[in-house]
């Protein structure tokens, strides 16, 4: 799945306003608040949000602040959230991913990036002014021209990262305004009806998904935490993914995320559990070895407890907590640095070592992305047959996929939700069809999916980009060179330890050599039954350089606006690479297996390095997906696997032979004269 | 020339152990100290340092100070200084370009890194210890255990960059050991014939290597800081180079460095300039409009007058001074920031625009290139003939280089210590050679030459690497690695505003595939008569967007301890790239223009794309050097130039058809045939 730069964020991206369905520009227009009117016109998607507002300020009026910050964030940073954490939706009825809601006596505004645009005019009232230029010191500029001089601005420290905190004090610095921290969030006591803490249960993963348990993986950490020369006592771990993999627990608290909420503390010789423990049955009590309070013993923890533990925690003398900054929240960054007991890395060791994936985490994920190509090769197939016949669309193709998904082993829903996109809509990076915007498929336009699926033993993410009928030169060209760029970089040998920023550019150089490019990252990590962005492996500056047993999505693109949209992205794990003359060399082997649309496929642009990956990655499909299609009576889907994954011969010409040289040339003609024979 | 990573600092190097001479291992250890015998055992190369370290610590005594510090560098941070800054080596007797001297009451200590460790224990007396970790955070250490509780730390604020301070104040955070700023320099005033500034006169330079003048670039720059949105009323240059590229200036006060002691305070209407004014002739002071007092006039000030200037300057009510912070020193940083006026960012608005060069800068540097190109063929050429006779060495290789270059119009010497090396002393990145380690020139073994030129016109850079008998086959592998690393850059098309640091690394990817590498930089800007590594262009993270217009080395190697060394380096210029559907991207362009060796070269590892690249290459030497030589009457050399730029033709075999596919080895075995008839 494709992702914007620093957690959703960046700025080319901004180039790309949604433009919707070309056939449905009159009624767009409709489907839109006007607030210029009077009254102002508002569409029956919008949200009434006066009576929330006002018992907001309300609140507000108590606390003695001018304004109240409203992030889209959970207190664990989490990229999704669950339904209890939208109080920017609830506040304002947008329910984009991503945005920034600030209140004030007199305004209320809302900040969001240009893919929601359109969605935030559909979905807000007039009460909302809609803000563009969501960088935080943007926000604080329209902060200060709205809150008097001396004024209190409010936030709750639980949904701040440092950083954020960071960026709005500074550039609030001088202006005579200042930032309230204020644990105890004023939206939910105004959120009469927020959805509660799902009663459901949590789960342990079973022992044939696991090769380290629990306390191999606690005493792991802790022989690391032993290791560092700054004697940390004690780590908090506060993304959700952290805690679940460290107890190889999983919940359902988020959509698409097998995530529950939760902290944990571990020190040396004590470990604390933060969660609802009425989650917690019997069976998992006796698993985490509740009922004691050594080394090795689980002590469960009320979720709300964590500030006020921490906070003892900290008194102690001697201690020092190891943070790692991305994912901690403000609230408990504040009680540690105040006690000057802090050291801080970007990422927790646990996120760090949980990069690495074991060998079983390596063979399972790998076993899951064959029977997740089991899936995508019946949507393409499928699609093959139905579209000609005029009756299928993003919707239904969305739908067969995750149908197709839901029947395979230990399926547990997809990863996120299915860009299905035809033609102009797959120009936009990160669409999602809706009723509104659904596009007919046809074999005139291109068709992208990108979509993934959960699966006890793996997460799956991967795009394909076809054409059903003639694709344009263009299109052909284009699509070459992405694939290009995916080749280049999976195939390419590096020393451990050389970071994916230093080789993203072979993912684009195809591309650039011909003026085309792409405005979103090139990969990112995948786990195991965790989150679809698994960071932080990946090709970004602030990701981690690659070790063997890391896995990382590749997924370079190309976007036409109002044309068409093409990603080709495959999973790949970092294996080691043998070469003549040193030692710790890796490269990439991808484990997605479903081929490329040989129709968009110009293979006079590849080269012969990239031609022969080619081919031996259809070996390698063949090899893994023949059996496995066997095995579940997928007779039809064989033969067209097989289909599919024929070699691909450069036939008629060399052409990647542009040389000038007379003799090349001569060779090269010579070359076409045996084919002609 | 090849340079370390940020600033001379790059722990790979760490692992370069200067190995030295071969032949002469009984030798060195009789040329170092040996602290160890009673009494000790000193070299005649060691300096007897017992009186000047009296002194110092008597001004220490009286300075109430526990510690004194005293870098290698000089007010301007520059990578190069003149004698009268080398007050380390005053105190230690070591001579080597990095280091740190430290003295406390009882004990004195070096830091400098692997390369120079020999070299330190020929040079100090066993008044000194050398240490071998460099980082400031070991140097602390250090200091802590040696100062006793509530010390001070005394360092001359001029010589330490706002990051040298930063570092040693968190080093030494919380261990109650104080740094103290100290302006007046107790080395000085212990170091009694010291060296005096040049008495020569500061030149400018002539109209014909000059496109805007001195008045325009100040009306540049200033319209450059009116845009800024942080509205700064003055510019502080620091660097050298500034000041001299500002008012088209140059002087010889840093060998190998035509720059003159100066910073300049450039505000909106005002221009005060700080040199040694007794060294500007009349003429110049006419040339600078020195008489008055408006904008576009110059007011000349003393040298040492900065400081109370600058502090005066931040006095005045609402003025804002923008330095950048690579090159500023702690000194005249202080008085900015203690008054809270203070715009910074790491590289001076003039770093940022002398890095892109004019139309002028671009022709006169590519023309320096061109003579330059003249005198490197010259001693490879002499160098085929003389070597097998068995008489010449590495330093009469370094002579004759320097001999040529001297011959060529608007010669100003050797932009850096020319790097002659043979066998195992070119696996030394940083080799120079002398009369100890000198070693004779055969026909067996490897020759490494990096060196370059000061031209009025231009600095130029070159490496070539050459064998006069027959390479292994290893050699000739890992040469040619090296030259595809070159070519792949030169070639590369990019995105206008692509970092050096994105694509460093196809400079390394050609040697990864069989595992080899090379521990230093892969490049670094050039000027027009400056200094020979002109940041902040280059491949190193630190450095700035390419932008058309920028030249920069282009400098992959590799070396085999203890065997031979290969760096393959040139100068590219940053030019545009018509694409077919893109703006704004940009490609290199090789201004060096010397061949490289063929017998080097296996052909068989080009694809046709790097052969094609090469032999346009010569195609552009011949273009070029042809009407060159024959203007400069040198036939013989042109013969030579036309012989070592013949097309290279890949014969016999299609080599890099590597494919399994049956269909493209029968195409491949069809062409063997076809070449075979």
């Amino acid at each position: 799945m494709c992702f914007r730069g620093k957690m959703l964020s960046m700025l080319a991206l901004l180039l790309m306003v949604l433009t919707g369905n070309v056939n449905g520009v009159a009624l767009f227009e409709a489907t839109e608040r006007n607030c210029t009117l009077s009254p102002p016109y508002l569409p029956s998607t919008t949200v009434n949000s006066s009576l929330q507002l006002r018992e907001l300020r309300e609140h507000m009026l108590v606390s003695n602040i001018s304004a109240y910050i409203i992030p889209g964030t959970d207190a664990h940073m989490s990229e999704y959230i669950g339904p209890r954490d939208a109080r920017m939706a609830f506040m304002t009825g947008f329910t984009g991913s991503a945005g920034t809601a600030v209140v004030t006596p007199g305004k209320a505004a809302l900040w969001t990036d240009s893919r929601y645009w359109v969605q935030a005019e559909r979905q807000m009232d007039c009460n909302w002014e809609l803000q563009k230029d969501v960088s935080i010191s943007s926000i604080a500029e329209w902060l200060i021209s709205d809150v008097p001089n001396g004024g209190q601005i409010g936030f709750d420290p639980f949904l701040f990262s440092l950083k954020t905190q960071e960026d709005y004090a500074m550039s609030l610095e001088s202006s005579n305004r200042s930032l309230k921290s204020m644990p105890g969030n004023l939206v939910d006591q105004v959120w009469k009806d927020r959805p509660p803490i799902s009663p459901d249960s949590l789960i342990r993963l079973p022992d044939r998904v696991i090769q380290r348990s629990w306390q191999m993986k606690v005493e792991q950490i802790r022989n690391q935490m032993k290791e560092n020369p700054y004697q940390p006592t004690a780590l908090l771990l506060s993304a959700l993914d952290e805690t679940a993999w460290l107890f190889n627990m999983r919940g359902n608290d988020i959509p698409y995320n097998p995530f529950f909420y939760s902290y944990t503390l571990l020190t040396m010789d004590e470990i604390w559990l933060f969660l609802h423990t009425e989650r917690v049955t019997e069976e998992l009590r006796v698993y985490l070895n509740a009922s004691c309070s050594g080394p090795l013993c689980v002590q469960l923890k009320s979720y709300d407890a964590i500030l006020d533990h921490l906070k003892e925690y900290v008194r102690r003398p001697g201690v020092k907590v190891w943070i790692g900054t991305e994912y901690t929240n403000y609230a408990l960054y504040e009680v540690i640095k105040s006690q000057d007991k802090l050291l801080s890395s970007s990422y927790s060791l646990v996120l760090t070592t949980k990069a690495v994936k074991d060998d079983t985490e390596q063979r399972i994920l790998r076993d899951a992305h064959v029977r997740d190509a089991v899936a995508v090769m019946q949507l393409l197939m499928w699609l093959e047959k139905a579209v000609p016949t005029g009756k299928e669309s993003e919707l239904s193709a969305s739908a067969y996929v995750n149908h197709c998904r839901s029947k395979q082993k230990d399926s547990r829903g997809p990863s996120f939700e299915t860009i299905s996109a035809s033609g102009p809509n797959a120009a936009l990076a990160h669409y999602s069809p809706t009723v509104e915007s659904n596009r007919k498929l046809t074999v005139d336009e291109m068709y992208l999916v990108d979509s993934g699926g959960q699966y006890l033993d793996g997460t799956t993410d991967i795009t394909r980009t076809v054409h059903w009928g003639s694709p344009t030169a263009m299109q052909k060209e284009a699509y070459t060179r992405v694939l290009m760029g995916n080749i280049e970089i999976s195939r390419t040998i590096f020393p451990s330890g050389t970071r994916g920023a230093n080789m993203e550019m072979l993912g684009r150089r195809a591309l650039w050599e011909v003026g085309l490019n792409y405005g979103h990252g090139t990969g990112h990590g995948v786990g195991n039954y965790f989150g679809v962005h698994e960071w932080p492996v990946g090709f970004q500056s602030y990701n981690i350089p690659f070790r063997e047993g890391m896995f990382t999505s590749i997924e370079p693109g190309y976007y036409k606006d109002n044309d068409f949209g093409i990603r080709i992205e495959d999973v790949a794990v970092v294996v080691p690479y043998h070469t003549n003359y040193g030692h710790n060399y890796l490269t990439f082997d991808t484990v997605s297996l479903v081929p490329y649309d040989r129709k968009l496929i110009d293979i006079t642009l590849l080269s012969p390095v990239q031609l022969q990956w080619l081919n031996k990655y259809y070996e390698t499909i063949r090899r893994l997906m023949g059996p496995e299609l066997d095995r579940q009576g997928l007779h039809e889907e064989k033969s067209w696997m097989l289909r599919h994954t024929k070699p691909l011969v450069q036939s008629g010409s060399f052409s990647y032979v542009h040389s000038s040289s007379p003799t090349l040339v001569t060779l090269a003609v010579a070359v076409l004269y045996n084919v002609a024979l």
